[in-house]
């Protein structure tokens, strides 16, 4: 887990290179805090503290869950490898800058007046926000382009098409995508809003999504959120602080990617997918139906017939089709994912509808082992279905952390 | 200006009737603070704490910007008067109770089982986050439907159709509006999606917009938000405490509206207007030029030619075209309104450009003396034009505030 820090409100700094080595001199040992400032550790709660970025890990998957998403996917555009490098080697630095807290290069008015700043300036003043960026690589950029085909990890398939799904090729796939977390989401659509602009020409992006509000904790004492249709979502989940159920479920280990797709050891795989919620239908479903539906009761979360929230659930005293049940690692030999989504609305639809559900995301060791059979048994008898569709789907492979400054985002895959 | 109170997380309350006793109790002279759980007057920067529903004006105007917006625009579909005079009842007791923390009715799980919950529950353990619902009545509302053409006041005009507006049908006008502002989102949202539920039927969301930051602040000790140009915006806003200058931009005054529209005295119009954001070529943009448009300086927000932001700008030191001269009320023949704009990103449109902008929301005593002459004047000249577009539009006229318990949304218009 990474250790976080207080830090002061974003400021610029004076170029790349004095910036890139303090951050180095800081985060030796990976995991070590960042000390700028003079400061001290602080706790998960505060929402205003930096996350380190350097680690053997990639931040944004066992941090505590922060408060606000912006996701995006991006189609690479140049055909040219040595600049894909490049861009991926920019990208870093400048992730390393703003989830410390500072702006990209020379900040906002930090240049030439004849030039266009470096930093486009809206999160200026902003806290570091725990801020984290997670990059992952989609199966598509395993297609020739760069020469990676022979490099593409085994688990890194395409999803089986399930029942129900209802997949929009625009809200889908992509060859890279970044995950930015935050507490403030002005801090987290900055970040996106930079990275595309560092890339402009060199990649685009192909789909977004905002999320408002956070529907899994990976802090088992926090209170468990809610998610759009009023439940508590991802009551056990994988604890962020449960190394042994880190390793076995979402770190992708060295004998899982031996040869050519070595380069992904320590990483992880995720699943993106945009459920849309029947919003409307759900919310004239009687009380009786909704914990039927979930296995839950609504006020507390306590599973059927059990008085409380994190009590164990006994799935035979469910209905066969209750979510809970068809999603528990019991019914899927064990199959546990670390789940980290969001809620979103995107206003409304032609007739009206709320066009609100879940952003899920999950981070998994095996997404064969993971979200796929998961997935499966769910699609086709969850209860749920009625009130869902899966609209949006990606798979990433994530690398493992940017271990220092010379380090950077896919050096592994691409060295 | 609204006092604030702590309140505990929302729960449930037994039933509408003790409730509505309660908040009426507490509420006795309108801006009296709630004094549920036992509690002291917080400070503005309490992101958790309760705005009273009941007073003289509507909250939501002059109260201190809240983080976060879901707004939504209505069109009634019931032709029938006293239904509509139902639901607006039924609303205002809702807002009344979400406004202070509990949930609608006898909330997510009170009710019986066999039935749809009252409330949706997503906000369920959640503060009351400065929550404030705003209600607005748009232009087409007095179209002779509900018996009110001769109600309608003077200046809810059309508004006139300014150069370089785009605006699309689907995200402009509408019958009612409801802002929601919050410091949670997902508490701006469970409210708009409750009314929506309650009125199920009786009126439909004709569109609505998610705001992430806000971009103007009505606390001028505060610091200044940035929007997503990364200007600080709102510097020479209104402040909610300034009353002198609120009665004369912002509250409608009892001369304003004799006669059939009398109904308005004390309320507001309110002008929304979704302004898209080029912000690809913006960023490419030299900061000389940006900080030419704006006619202040990006790093301190400092108008040409002056040191510190809240400095009197020397118009006449700006280029003719910038931004923040042409929208000057001494360019306007004094024209000032009070605005309460937020940031939006909408994740990306078919290129690939981040749909992203500005959510303009200002309030004022007469629109024919506020936002028509600004607009007009920036219309036509402003050099920010080429960089934003207006895409959506409405105009509504904002009630006085519910005085007590026996009062709601739009007694006086319907009385």
């Amino acid at each position: 887990m990474s250790e976080e820090t207080r830090a002061p409100s974003r400021r610029s700094v004076l170029g790349w290179g004095g910036a890139g080595l303090a951050l180095g001199a800081a985060a030796a040992g990976g995991t070590v805090a960042l000390t700028r400032g003079g400061d001290h550790t602080a706790p998960a709660a505060d929402g205003g503290a930096a996350v380190p970025f350097h680690g053997d890990r990639q931040a944004g998957i066992a941090t505590a869950v922060q408060d606000r998403l912006h996701f995006a996917a991006f189609d690479v555009k140049t055909e040219d490898r040595a600049e894909l490098v490049r861009l991926l080697k920019d990208w870093t630095r400048a992730a390393a800058l703003m989830t410390a807290g500072h702006e990209v290069g020379e900040g906002a008015f930090g240049g030439l007046p004849e030039a266009p700043p470096d930093d486009t300036g809206e999160a200026l003043g902003l806290r570091p926000s725990r801020l984290t960026l997670t990059i992952g690589f989609g199966p598509s950029l395993f297609d020739g382009r760069f020469g990676l085909a022979g490099r593409r990890p085994g688990a890194l398939v395409e999803l089986p098409k399930f029942p129900g799904d209802n997949l929009d090729p625009a809200r889908s796939g992509g060859d890279l995508c970044v995950q930015a977390c935050a507490d403030d989401p002005q801090v987290a659509v900055h970040a996106i809003r930079n990275l595309a602009r560092i890339g402009f020409g060199k990649v685009a992006v192909r789909w977004s999504q905002l999320g408002f509000g956070k529907t899994s904790s990976t802090t088992p004492d926090a209170q468990t959120p809610r998610n759009m249709m009023g439940f508590k979502d991802g009551t056990r989940n994988i604890a962020g602080t449960d190394a042994k159920a880190l390793d076995q479920h979402v770190w992708v280990g060295p004998e899982d990617v031996r040869g050519a797709s070595a380069w992904l050891a320590g990483g992880s795989y995720l699943v993106a997918r945009r459920i849309r919620m029947n919003i409307e239908t759900w919310d004239r479903t009687s009380l009786q139906e909704q914990e039927d539906v979930f296995g839950r009761d609504k006020a507390e979360g306590a599973p059927v017939g059990k008085a409380k929230e994190h009590d164990e659930p006994f799935l035979k005293a469910m209905k066969p089709d209750a979510h809970v049940r068809l999603a528990h690692p019991d019914s899927n030999g064990g199959a546990t994912i670390l789940r980290r989504g969001y809620s979103f609305t995107d206003g409304t639809d032609g007739l009206g509808r709320l066009d609100a559900g879940l952003f899920f995301l999950a981070y998994q060791r095996d997404v064969r082992k993971g979200f796929v059979p998961v997935q499966t048994a769910l699609a086709r008898h969850d209860a749920l279905n009625e009130y869902i569709q899966h609209v949006g789907s990606a798979l990433f492979a994530v690398p493992p952390g940017v271990r220092d400054k010379d380090d950077w985002w896919g050096r592994a895959l691409f060295s």
